[in-house]
């Protein structure tokens, strides 16, 4: 597996990796027990404070980890990371530890508890601040309070999913800076 | 520019062309006013009833419009509809009528009186289900009450947005069915 060396991001710029709409994996931890979840119902909510919203529902073994804890961690894997991907999809943290499983390294985060996939391209540590929709929407607010991603490449290959096993791969960058109005970027 | 042939689709799966992140062109109208505006934060919320969640902030001409009519459809454009995007991103409904402005066709709804654009790939007719989190998060929620998507090509190609001027653009798309357990496609 891939080990990206990787610098800090100003948490409002998660977007560069996020709006595009990878598969995330979430990685939570409570009382010592740690899980992954793969994620793809998510969005960005706001640069500062750096919000995110995402959907988590009860069936998911992270769904406590992450409600008690109040934390976790989305880290965005590469297209390298596929098998990996789905196979943390096709199994629940009740039965086993996906770490383990999966040979993926659990990294001490800065700010948070829950820990960071070392595998991954970025990583944006996560503290829950609204509570309020997750009874009725399975709806989570996040605010990143820490985000660092790998220097190289610059845009990562990353996997989005289309249902029914269907996955599209992230295609080629194009700048149209000069097209946009200042205040419209 | 481009004109599809396109067949209905069942609402709940509008997942194969909204999760993978694409930006979207949300039109509406109110009172004989219509709108169009880009919109990139948006998230799957439910396949049945078919919900999505979006920011929306009154900042943008289309809030009210929305808002009052309780009604949008999301639009989805492909790489050729790459100027129209940014253009109608960086203009205001309030000075233009951007239907006119970028010579795009509004088409009759069948289940909303908001306007379809006729030269996008997909079109989902949306109703506004969810209002508590609209003064808080400029979070809109709706239901995808009709969906029809272009018959060819089978996946489209889509914009999706990094900030700063750069575009992400969708690539392959590869099937790994054979490898999901049947209850977690």
């Amino acid at each position: 597996m891939k080990h990206f060396r990787k610098h800090d991001l100003p948490v409002h710029e998660i977007r560069r990796f996020l709006e595009p709409g990878p598969i995330v994996l979430v990685s939570s931890q409570w009382k010592g027990e740690h899980d992954i979840m793969t994620m793809g119902w998510h969005m960005v909510m706001e640069f500062s404070p750096s919000l995110i919203g995402c959907f988590i529902t009860s069936a998911n073994h992270s769904y406590d980890l992450i409600r008690k804890s109040k934390e976790c961690v989305f880290n965005i894997p590469t297209t390298d990371l596929m098998d990996e991907v789905i196979g943390i999809g096709n199994c629940s943290g009740t039965d086993v530890d996906k770490f383990e499983k999966f040979g993926l390294t659990a990294e001490k985060g800065s700010k948070v508890k829950a820990p960071i996939i070392k595998e991954c391209y970025a990583n944006f540590e996560c503290k829950l601040t609204e509570t309020k929709m997750i009874k009725s929407y399975s709806l989570f607010i996040f605010e990143v309070v820490k985000a660092q991603a790998a220097i190289s490449p610059k845009y990562p290959e990353t996997i989005h999913y289309r249902g029914d096993g269907v996955f599209m791969i992230s295609g080629k960058n194009i700048s149209r800076r000069r097209q946009f109005l200042p205040d419209r970027l």
